[in-house]
């Protein structure tokens, strides 16, 4: 883990580093000693690493919570190179979506494009930042929507590190054979009117995660509309966990 | 409101009273004084005023809240006189709901026989409380489940002075139309796998809700079964919206 730069404001410090060819970034309280829970942060599609929403939330959880937060460009996002068959997919899929005509093969198709580097990029990451002195080896937790949560689904079934989730903003069927292997907490946010997702396949989604002490957050609204209130239950969700 | 008996512990003063036929108890922060928020909690079909989960709550709104928090018992229940047509139908509800059958008819009979005597009650209840100097008439919210959101999707419809309402554990077709009526936020719950209320139905019941600003939380388990953090996510939300 190669940190590129570092800046400090409202009491959270802000690093930018690169693990091989991975860009990423670390929020941390500013002049913070000694362990504390990690949480990833996975951005949605068309997103990355520090898009508005992401970089928000993961300031909240530093400043609030006491958190180390890390999010990174996912394959073919932000800093990263693209792929032309990733590209040309995701335009398909978002011609379909936003025709509300059914995308479950082009999901299946882009996730098995990507799923498999997805997961092994956040697992080095964890494996990176557990060895910096204000992280440690203690527990991490995961928030991810709609993309962030596909690639989320199957990290948080293979990765024990991993103790407690916020996904959601998703119902690819693809990923209910992840969710059903998912044993930690999980909190899974539904937008009621989600012009992406259709409601009842979201549903089938939470229904499939195979945690005991899963919990469904919906909210009327469109995929874009998260309320601003459900961060501040994100926040105790991981201090109730990871805390 | 004539009391009739007081006690204080853990900070909490309780307070039993009659308000004409109705009996009813008030929990407040010990010593309190000056207006505040009071919470209305209806208890469920078969319980009282006093019952367990309605005074562990209503102790917990008080003690961490600084609420001011009334219960009453409702018509056919605790130390109320018995109505046989009640009785009859109650019975006959409980018999087929075991056996897993319909009930949106007895849901019906039972809901017109009483709804309109409960919101009444529930509205003098408030008008008196609200002449205590440590209530005053400021905003005042409700939380009830199963009968206790079927009297209480009425209520919230009906009455101005509620500007916030937990509800759910409820899916009977007829609260559809009072469903519609609310513009107040609301937090509905839903047990994923509760054996009374069809989940298709549930989430139908809150789709009718009329607000713009209303969250649905569901988790695993049967009707009986809500978890104990649910009660944490009552009392941030009392507090955002009455606070």
């Amino acid at each position: 883990m190669r940190f590129i730069s570092q800046t400090s404001s409202d009491g959270v410090t802000e690093q930018l580093f690169t693990l091989g060819e991975i860009p990423g970034v670390l929020w941390t309280p500013e002049d913070a000693h000694g362990p504390r829970p990690l949480i990833l942060i996975g951005h949605g599609g068309g997103q990355h690493k520090k898009a508005p929403g992401i970089a928000a939330r993961a300031r909240r959880f530093a400043a609030e919570g006491g958190f180390a937060v890390a999010a990174i460009d996912v394959p073919n996002h932000g800093e990263r190179p693209t792929d032309e068959a990733f590209d040309r997919i995701a335009a398909e899929y978002r011609a379909r979506a936003a025709a509300g005509q059914d995308t479950a093969e082009l999901d299946t198709a882009l996730y098995t494009l990507v799923v498999g580097q997805a997961v092994a990029e956040w697992q080095a990451v964890l494996t990176a930042a557990q060895q910096l002195e204000n992280i440690g080896g203690g527990p991490a937790g995961y928030w991810g929507v709609s993309m962030g949560c596909a690639f989320g689904l199957p990290l948080v079934a293979a990765e024990p590190r991993v103790g407690a989730a916020v996904l959601g903003l998703q119902g690819a069927p693809v990923l209910a054979e992840a969710a059903a292997q998912i044993t930690v907490p999980v909190q899974f946010l539904v937008q009621w009117d989600d012009e992406l997702m259709p409601r009842a396949q979201s549903l089938a989604l939470f229904d499939a995660i195979g945690s005991a002490d899963k919990t469904l957050h919906a909210h009327p609204g469109k995929h874009g509309e998260l309320p601003r209130f459900e961060a501040d239950d994100s926040l105790r969700f991981f201090a109730r966990h990871l805390g």
